[in-house]
């Protein structure tokens, strides 16, 4: 059957083959957190024609399948058909903002070094061809020829060996050596081919970040971006790990994982006509969990007192063993991790943010779906984890979604009649919320007095934005066509608790060294806000501390920008070990003193009004 | 169904399952040269009682039929049936002469070493528990650990790490940890667990042999034989490479010896108790060819002018990449290779030999599938291959097969009448004929004058033991009740060729370093004749040069030999890799000289009579 997209293209569909599953063939994505299980309902499409068959509405509303809205995944054509799909179910490829920031990046590594230098390096080798006389074998011909280069002591992998005969005999004796930086033989190509690639990957525990770089000048060729699938196993970390202890857990864990960057990596390849043996080289970032999974490695010990990793420092192992679908031999750099809860990410976070070079003190906070803090400068590091939850980047909150085309980034509440007003990111239809749209929300509901300091909706507010449904109350945000957009209470406590969370880690850690919040010259705020975040509101609802707004600075995902940065340097992958050995890592989990702050900031803006005396101003001014 | 077989066994037949697959699956093993293809038609068993369903009869004649013999792979049970199994067709596993020559080799050993050193090492570590303060990772608490006991620098590799959490948590965090003297970790087991075990394996072009060794004392555990299962794709070394061009074919042959291995590895492991993560250390020998293939590497260059293998030296590559079902961290020691004809079976059988630590010089002759000569002393040592062919271990001979029980293996023929007299192995009636029972039938033949020079049967004997067949005349040694021992003409040619390129060689390499016969103060023959061979009948067809009987000894199959003191010693080791770096080698193939000398030998003794001396008295006196 055929299904024909309202845009102009059109997809073939094998039976049995699912919309979803059929546009997913066609390099066609759509946003589907739970991998296509039903269950996120966020495929949704408009079957306009055609006859269908529908397994399940998963979430779906009466009033959706009024509008012949269906679940991708859940729907399959009995005969040609023909869909709509709405801008906030295409899960968008590419980011335009990672082009100018890698530029930046790489003027910073110029700036610092003489020039890149990758983890993989090239050689040209014009061997003399063998005769009857000279009857040295491939590899004593090859190691003679790296000799005379003045290259002793290669290493070659049983991999590179079965290739090498017909490599060396292909190229007619003329060859390009790629070799590791620990001088391990990678592949044989002829001495002609000269462009390389490499991918540098960010693993979060909710969306996977891929960067497809020309290492030869650290041109960013393409990016890719798509949801974890194991999110089918659980939304945080601590579910999949549970999930990880049952027979095949890991490796059903590692080959979600593994198959998202993969299935990144073919479209991307394709459009660019690169083949698989031209990349060589891979950066992995991310937090330690999602590096053990990333390796297979049993995670069960990090989730336990008193929470061990199996390893923090990750050998150099190949793309073969990793399962990535590039040259196996490549070498995969893993960026390295602090403990069991401040991972790989956090390392090239604070290698992005440049903050370990500054004699001046910053605080670097990545809220992402955990949340975690690192206070230091060029001679102490300081870092914890605070289980904020991902609520930010858009999971457990109804509505919730990254920072893309179509999400709500600010909002705006009349207090008189309890009108909203939005910023939506590309100016479009609003299809939904991002972690800065709630902090807005959250702060605007309660200043306009909807909520009150524990963020329960105000009993016999005259407005009919407020709906009781049978997951209880809620606010509506935004009237839509195809869906409304609410906040419900359930929602604002996920959110109150995430920022109660960060807010109590800084207090912890600061109290750790003995040093007052004035110390911090300037707060670096990393991970799912994107490019934008209203400080004073954030400040408003107690999530970031009550510091002059010229302090902070957004800087984006700073996972992938430091796995890029390591895929390009050795200074930088030096470095990034440097800053994982240098951090102390405070266990909050087991801190009294941690649930102690918690419980404090579990209230708009905090138990302690006067931690905020810009705050405290406001609400006075406003009464 | 049953096989109910006539020595009281009893083992059950699935549906579609040949009685030859039957039997295999309980650990009854038929010589199947073939592979079970019905090619072969060695398989033979009596088909007593009940319903069959024969699928072909292969080779078989109407008399054998007659008696109810039936090729096992071809022939499938379809009610309850009662066989006999005739002890030709029994595959013998096991080698009671192995243990007393491994019991001398390890005298050996402790007489140049002060102990064993295998390549394998182990040492006992007690780490600290880890708690909330105490939280480095696993491996970097297991790293400090061995920094206490003075080790440095150990490697860690994927599939060691995979499993470390969990074997040290299991162990209470008091382990023992196995490593290769490079310092590689293998894995870990409980503290108190003691024996450990280490296979040595020799690819032969047409047998495999395995030694189960207990390397904490050098004790040879059990042994292993078999046919290399690649014989199904050609019974020489050329064929197979040829194979290998074609599409999977380096895969098909690379699993046909490695199930090998592991199919003989099995019922050893059941029948002793020993469990696959205890065996962790293998030694491989062979040919060039065979190495090639057991590690999947493309032997094409090999055929090819100017005879080119891709390695001679192997790197320490892992059980687990070898696919060999034992420990898959184990290191694997190949034997090092000198040229693509001359491998390292040949290496390990100058290893095992010691003529390499002689002053004197010796001849080395290995006569298997092949044939090499190594001719040398401590100061120097040369080296041919000569394409003998496998015929002396029973390949291309109607009725030939290997020095094990039932094989004639020794001749007398009656010059008037033209009798026959035998030994046979083990005594029982015979049933085929082996190298050695070849060489005295051909010496007897020819100096009874049934035979000329040339290997053709004289015309016009009075004797009905000279028959014409299909395939042209034979000689009739034995009138079997199953079968008739034969030699046809094409037998004979076949010897007689295989012969003479051993004897060229020889020449050939005496003539390279410009010495003659009596510098020669040693044979030693290594290969598939076994403990016998009438040295007097090999010199008197011209195969072994005519030199005091006193000078020559028989050394068995010297390639496992040599993998069993690799897998013992590290002195040995690194002799095996001097003595491949020693080695010069003559490339026989393309040498004009090479092809005078061969077709000098083609006559019985050969065409010069003076160089046998011998030869040509007793010639003179029977005349």
């Amino acid at each position: 059957m055929d299904i024909r997209i309202t845009d102009g293209k059109r997809v073939y569909a094998g039976i049995y083959e699912s919309i979803y599953q059929a546009l997913k063939n066609n390099a066609i994505y759509l946003v589907a957190s739970c991998g296509g299980k039903g269950v996120c309902g966020k495929c949704r499409v408009k079957a306009l024609e055609g006859k269908i068959r529908i397994e399940s509405i998963g979430k779906l509303r009466k009033k959706d399948i009024d509008k012949r809205i269906v679940l991708a995944c859940q729907t399959y054509p009995e005969e040609d058909i023909i869909i709509e799909i709405p801008e906030e179910s295409k899960l968008v490829i590419g980011d335009k903002i990672a082009v100018s920031k890698s530029k930046e990046l790489i003027e910073f590594l110029l700036s610092v070094e003489k020039g890149l230098s990758p983890a993989v390096r090239r050689v040209d080798l014009t061997l003399t061809p063998p005769t009857i006389q000279d009857n040295q074998s491939d590899l004593e011909r090859l190691k003679k020829t790296l000799v005379d280069k003045g290259i002793h002591d290669m290493e070659f992998s049983h991999g590179f060996l079965a290739k090498m005969g017909d490599a060396l005999r292909n190229a007619d004796w003329k060859v390009s050596l790629a070799y590791t930086e620990n001088f391990e033989a990678i592949s044989l190509s002829p001495a002609e081919v000269r462009n390389r690639f490499g991918i540098a990957v960010d693993i979060g525990t909710t969306t996977v970040v891929l960067y497809l770089v020309d290492y030869s000048d650290g041109r960013l060729v393409d990016v890719g971006m798509t949801y974890n699938s194991q999110i089918r196993f659980g939304d945080d970390v601590i579910t999949r790990i549970v999930y990880a202890t049952e027979a095949n857990g890991i490796s059903d864990l590692r080959n979600a994982v593994i198959n998202d960057i993969n299935d990144m990596l073919l479209p991307i390849m394709e459009k660019h006509d690169i083949k698989r043996e031209d990349i060589d080289s891979v950066v992995i970032a991310g937090n330690t969990t999602m590096l053990h999974l990333f390796w297979g490695l049993n995670p069960s010990s990090i989730r336990e007192e008193p929470y061990i990793p199996t390893l923090n420092a990750f050998p150099s192992w190949r793309a073969g063993t990793a399962k990535i679908k590039i040259n196996p031999q490549a070498p995969v750099y893993t960026l390295p991790c602090v403990a069991s809860y401040v991972g790989g990410d956090i390392v090239a976070g604070v290698l992005a943010s440049k903050m370990h070079m500054n004699s001046e003190v910053s605080l670097f906070m990545d809220i992402g779906t955990n949340g975690e803090i690192v206070i230091g400068n060029n001679e102490w590091l300081i870092t914890a984890a605070c289980s904020a939850g991902p609520c930010f980047e858009g999971s457990g909150i109804r509505h919730g979604m990254r920072a893309t085309e179509g999400a709500v980034e600010s909002v705006k509440i009349n207090p008189s009649n309890f009108e909203t007003e939005f910023g939506v990111i590309g100016k479009t239809q609003p299809t939904g919320i991002c972690g800065s749209g709630m902090i807005d929300a959250i702060s605007e509901l309660f200043f306009s007095g909807v909520i009150d300091q524990k963020g329960k909706f105000a009993k016999d507010l005259k407005t009919d934005r407020i709906r009781i449904e049978d997951e209880g109350p809620e606010f509506i945000l935004y009237r839509g066509e195809m869906k409304d957009i609410v906040l419900t209470e359930v929602d604002i406590e996920n959110i109150i608790r995430a920022k109660a969370a960060i807010y109590a880690g800084v207090s912890l850690l600061l109290k750790e060294v003995g040093l007052e919040l004035d110390i911090i010259k300037r707060v670096y705020i990393a991970g799912g806000f994107g490019n934008y975040l209203d400080i004073e509101k954030a400040v408003m609802i107690g999530m970031l501390p009550d510091l002059p707004h010229g302090k902070f600075s957004f800087i984006g995902n700073t996972s992938i920008a430091g796995a890029y940065l390591c895929l390009l340097s050795e200074k930088m992958r030096k470095e990034a070990e440097e800053i994982s050995k240098k951090m102390t890592y405070i266990e909050l989990s087991v801190s009294r003193g941690f649930m102690d702050e918690y419980l404090s900031a579990l209230f708009l803006p905090h138990t302690n009004i006067n931690l905020f005396p810009t705050v405290k101003n406001l609400y006075k001014k406003r009464s």
